[in-house]
């Protein structure tokens, strides 16, 4: 099996002006997570580094960048999974810190549960030594200018800032698979609201006995719809991880009329990419290339940066 | 198609001793239920209220009764699913409010979002004017000694306070479904914790064109399995709403070494009604005779009361 890094840089309405900052992201995230993987680093530990990259950078709405709430706070979701033996970690409306998605896996391996919200999340956090970063200090300008816009116009779903939501999903030489998401949510939402990112089978899924899979997009559609579970059972059912995507986002905007987009790896390392929204930022390394695209259509090919 | 409300009171370990108030519980909810229908209500209407006799049922671990964190405090998961478009609404880590399945279906028509938590779903439950009650008062005599067993020997899996999610499904003559699922979640749980029944695909599904589902039982292994939507595929893969309900459970039962129980209704009006563990209390009304049992094999008919 060849060792694979698929990520996306969230599905949606991306402005001509933020193309090359998501297309360069992803990029570097990608290539981050390919080298530790070839490194004979873990699957688990590919998808969290390629997502903290994101996470970092502002050109996407995930830790640092993220949207912003109605009272002009940022509160975020991940989710993490590994195929193997469906281990899951993953926490919501989580305030003030760098890494939600490292957040998200300390759960999945240092408590019982899956999910802690809110406040909860947070004094875990501090029991467990995570950084507390100081409050707004993940507010960017263009977070505070895009809820400013929202405020003005009332639509979030095709202003500037909307999207953005980063996943990854990977596959290494002996088939082992794991799947993460972070977000900031969606722009302008309620306080408290939480997403299909931090839901097991809605955001993320990994299963070693059929796929893994990160969604983006409309979240409470895709929550709705359980995307991503939806795109493993038609794996299940026979389709290639192809197939299986395309049909599922088709299925869901065909019913609830709103978009998303999808990375999928099957077991058998088939890759599955596509979105129903204008835009969806993703790429992958193989070797020593780096595919990606944003457009419908699009697959670029280019020699890895080093 | 017949009409019908089928309800469970939560699968697990249920002590010899609360089997008697469980099947009262489950039984009053099934009639309350299915008068709703029978006097024209809506399925919605009939799963919300059966669901809300039972969060007032200190028999159940939903409402009044729920098990307690680790601060030894209530707090509270719910969501709720219309089966004609997909319409979800969900809260978790609520606290003091008597009815969290209402504030879900609240959530699902009032918001445009599908999941609210902690706070944010306090503060979107004081603004939509649900009574808020006193620190404590959901707390129960029955909850406190059982977090005082869990604290003392250390396992929430197998004493009593553990067991008790609630849920609803429901069917009318035109083949409406609708599903609901309220829970205290589990036993000496840290704070924040936020379980299966708050994620939609997990602990609650409807969907008209399949049939609906609500689960019970170690949550975590619910999320990871994504029970509901589990369920709900077999359905759409050719079994009935029984084959479905059995297969999915003793599916994850196998992979994930924890048990679960669940209750379904297929489009056509079939029902499923399974649990891998020791028991799940449940009931139905069908015209004049209430159907329930809360051991395996168990199936007990009797005239309804009025």
């Amino acid at each position: 099996m060849e060792p694979i890094v698929l990520v996306h840089g969230g599905a949606g309405d991306i402005p001509d002006s933020r193309v090359p900052l998501k297309i360069a992201g992803v990029k570097k995230a990608a290539s981050l997570g390919y080298k530790i993987l070839r490194n004979g680093g873990s699957v688990l530990d590919a998808v969290e580094e390629a997502v903290k990259s994101m996470e970092d950078d502002e050109a996407f709405n995930a830790g640092y960048g993220s949207v912003l709430n109605l009272d002009g706070e940022v509160e975020m979701d991940a989710s993490i999974m590994i195929g193997a033996n469906l281990n899951s970690g993953a926490v919501t409306v989580v305030k003030d810190i760098a890494h939600p998605i490292t957040l998200a896996r300390l759960v999945m391996e240092k408590t019982p549960h899956v999910l802690l919200a809110g406040v909860g999340a947070n004094r875990f956090a501090k029991d467990q030594g995570v950084p507390t970063v100081p409050p707004g200090s993940l507010v960017s300008k263009y977070a505070t200018e895009a809820l400013e816009d929202f405020k003005e116009h009332g639509d979030n779903r095709t202003e500037i800032g909307d999207v953005g939501t980063v996943g990854a999903v990977a596959i290494d030489s002996k088939g082992r698979l794991a799947a993460a998401t972070s977000t900031g949510g969606i722009n302008g939402k309620m306080v408290g609201r939480s997403s299909d990112t931090s839901m097991i089978g809605s955001g993320t899924y990994a299963d070693d006995d059929v796929g893994a899979v990160s969604t983006t997009g409309h979240g409470e559609s895709i929550a709705r719809y359980c995307l991503a579970h939806t795109i493993i059972y038609e794996i299940k059912n026979g389709s290639s991880a192809n197939v299986a995507t395309s049909k599922a986002l088709k299925g869901m905007t065909a019913k609830l009329h709103n978009t998303a987009g999808a990375i999928t790896i099957s077991k058998s390392g088939g890759l599955g990419i596509d979105f129903t929204s204008r835009r969806m930022a993703w790429a992958y390394q193989i070797k020593d290339e780096i595919h990606f695209g944003i457009e419908h259509g699009q697959h670029t090919k280019e020699k890895a940066g080093n």
